[in-house]
């Protein structure tokens, strides 16, 4: 089982504690964490799968293996930009948004394209309590967002682009 | 200058006018109409664009040029799926959101990402008035899109994923 | 029709004249020219056929459309470094190889995995008169290459990567 | 280190023998194995490696896991086709050519325009001994041709497409 995390190149500490909660979780369930491959809560949920003996596979945007950070056990290298969300997303049988911005928004505007589950954690809830965008499945902590993504990825139905 | 409209493959007859006029608008500012070239409001747009004399490019996600809509002058096949949707908006200096599900989201994340300027027509203004994202520029009719989406072009920079 | 010209980004000036000839005859006969947008044979084709009042439609390989020849009527902005290839391709009904090098090489290898034609002028032609790569149509001369891939387009079939 | 094997989705049972080899040495060699993820050649380099304990990624052109071959370790999942080629070119820091046809003669081109090794086994060797392509190194045996690799990829400079 493949589960994304995905979220911004920069973080507070607060947020890449979530993340890195995120990555522990994850490894503890056996799953292979897929990630964007760079820094902030990419690389704090890295770090966490890590800790726990689990696996990463980063998933980079440039054209050069060295952008990626430290904790991966394995990079992919698309030279492709932000293209490469689209094959994080469908390389993940479930995602979860940590926070993050325009690129995280992407990433989950392309899961719920593709029938990938969205767990949210801090993620997009606009200021309004309906502004939640419909079709995150908003969690409070980390161990709920790992359950919530596994027990998801086990039903996904990936309906790719059609 | 190359001015995008983004938009769901399918839509109501109300939302289908409103992308005619933005497709006209944008021809007769003379903007080349970028789109995802398949149905909807991409197809809507076209066919506004079309009728004014303007050129329309449809970026499509097959492999197989004839999922074009009819009112393309020119198709690009990626063969990319969604993918795709990240040529779209770098190829803009601005794009247009009118209405869409989760693939206009990940366009609007996308474009917001790599500094393209987002003006938007009922789309992803969420329930409450402060469920709106931040980033998109709200307007309220298909000549005010139009006007600000030039505007905006004028002055954007593009950042690209860096 | 869609007529692809592939080529080195730099090229002698012999192989600029044979590529401005392609380019003109590719605009004599209402073809768009389809090319990767930049420098050498690119432009060298882009420059023959809007002197004859031809379409050029660019597919950059960055994510900076000022990367573009000047001689382009339309850029598309992928982003995807050589990964555009595989756009250029798709977006073809034939394409024909001037000279070139690796990237020309490699975009002769999608064009005849995609079932596109690949009509070649003094491309890849190996030391020896067997060394030629079976899948391109070797011709003579601009008029030739240009008369053989409108022929050719008219027939093809796009398998994709099925 | 990550060695790429390419070659064609079907193969005769010799050249499947031959990657069968190339697989196992590469594990041998504690590298790991990237290929593009489906059947033939890939088939079967993914289960010498996997027989002595290696790991492989497998880069898939679909948007369903499930064209995997059952030999990987993991799966990527593009959607992109052919384009996907690039990427595991991109992700390789040398790659191994093994027969082949189109589709491997693309991934020759994209590795050489990206500095990446390419060495040769029974791959794009013309008929004539002149036919060989500038840039191959083309080697006799799995051994040999894996031991070419690990020394190239020890000092290859990627130069992406710039």
């Amino acid at each position: 089982m493949y589960i994304g995390v995905i979220g911004a190149g920069r973080c507070s500490r607060e947020i890449g504690d979530i993340a890195e909660q995120v990555g522990q979780e994850i490894a503890r369930n056996n799953a292979v964490l897929v990630c964007g491959g760079r820094g902030g809560v990419m690389e704090a949920a890295a770090r966490g799968a890590s800790s726990e003996g689990g696996t990463v596979i980063g998933i980079l945007p440039g054209a050069d293996r060295r952008e990626a950070n430290p904790f991966l056990t394995y990079s992919i290298v698309t030279g492709m930009g932000n293209a490469r969300n689209a094959i994080i997303v469908l390389s993940c049988d479930a995602v979860i948004a940590i926070a993050g911005g325009a690129g995280t928004l992407s990433e989950i505007g392309l899961a719920m394209k593709t029938g990938i589950p969205v767990v949210g954690l801090q993620t997009w809830q606009l200021k309004h309590p309906e502004g939640r965008i419909p079709g995150i499945i908003y969690v409070e902590d980390p161990r709920e967002a790992v359950q919530t993504a596994v027990k998801l990825a086990e039903t996904k139905h990936n309906t790719a682009y059609a």
